[in-house]
């Protein structure tokens, strides 16, 4: 039996991290990240086909701040907020007495700047996640989109 | 840390409330709201632009009532019922021993009387949950509509 | 107050209900039935008019084992891939000791071959869970589809 604390502590992690995507506090969303940190959005047709390319792909946090500075200073994309409804996360595995993989399901929904909102994406997290004494941060996640013919283009982390 | 019958027990509040709406039981979906109460529903844009207006203000328990009886004896609208996923629950702060400051996100589908169902409406709860002994109500209630155009005009509560 | 544990069992039952169904676990998913269970799916439109017609009916584990069968082996339906989001699980009552009535709220999303998603149903669970010891599994299972008027033929279960 996982420990009751550490069950909570996984399910505030989720929490915390669709709440600060959808509140552009992206900064903050860094720290839910461990430094040696794996970050990637594959579509599920990849997955299923073995293929290895992926939409996004960070393989440690630097990159993952780049990321975010080029979201903040260069890039130009459609204005949107998003709302994250995160449910049916599960502890699939303990790896170790720090690490656990974590699983849940995503919907994603996006609204433009005429308010008008959509369904943007869904799909699955396959996360592992690191316990650094009673913090637990991703170690690496991995965002599986399923509709993987998304609406319009993806600019910031699912 | 939270103890753990008190998260229990608020996450068994949003369910409570989400299955009082969804099943029309208006009059139960009062009991989960202390009498001093604020409800109100904001267009998440008057959020970001600082701006007052609401779609819909209730600021005791006695305007909730009038608007339930309104809706039961005056009102005409589209008939339709409602069903909440709500996610993401998560306690973001303990005011003191017995009020907690809590945050969770819902999609509310509709259906018309057809049977057609259609995503209405999402967004973020934004609570201050009242603990009179072990059992929890809404001191505060309010409701965040993310997609701020929503596709028709607001009835029943959200 | 419902032990802690079986409150978790009863979550991890629910993802793991949905995950067995998106990945196509057929097999496994009847693993989480009992022998003596009830599977029906149920259009709300019936429930509110007191009608019995059912969408989908078995009886026994048999006759879910033969659905699969059909499924893998005759039927033929247009190729598609879920995913469940599960929420606002709530137990609503013990029966006795090993039998607590549960209910919980779907959103059910399907992805075509193209990998174009969209919302196809949602609606409610209400549910008899077994424990057999620590192990809990479904002893009737009714499924509520809100959104009777789904978009296209039901084929696998929801």
């Amino acid at each position: 039996m996982i420990e009751v604390e550490k069950r909570f502590a996984i399910e505030d992690l989720y929490s915390a991290y669709g709440s600060c995507l959808d509140n552009d506090k992206l900064e903050e969303w860094l720290d839910l990240f461990v430094e040696k940190c794996v970050y990637k959005i594959t579509p599920k047709q990849n997955v299923t086909l073995g293929l290895p390319v992926t939409l996004m792909l960070c393989e440690n946090k630097n990159m993952l701040r780049d990321r975010i500075v080029s979201l903040r200073q260069a890039n130009e994309y459609s204005i949107h907020t998003d709302k994250h409804l995160i449910s049916n996360v599960c502890i699939k595995a303990e790896v170790d007495a720090n690490i656990m993989m974590v699983e849940a399901n995503y919907a994603l929904f996006q609204t433009d700047n005429e308010g008008n909102g959509s369904l943007y994406s869904f799909g699955t997290y396959i996360d592992e996640v690191f316990f650094n004494k009673n913090v637990p941060k991703f170690l690496s996640k991995t965002v599986i989109v399923e509709n993987w013919s998304i609406p319009h283009m993806l600019s910031t982390p699912i």
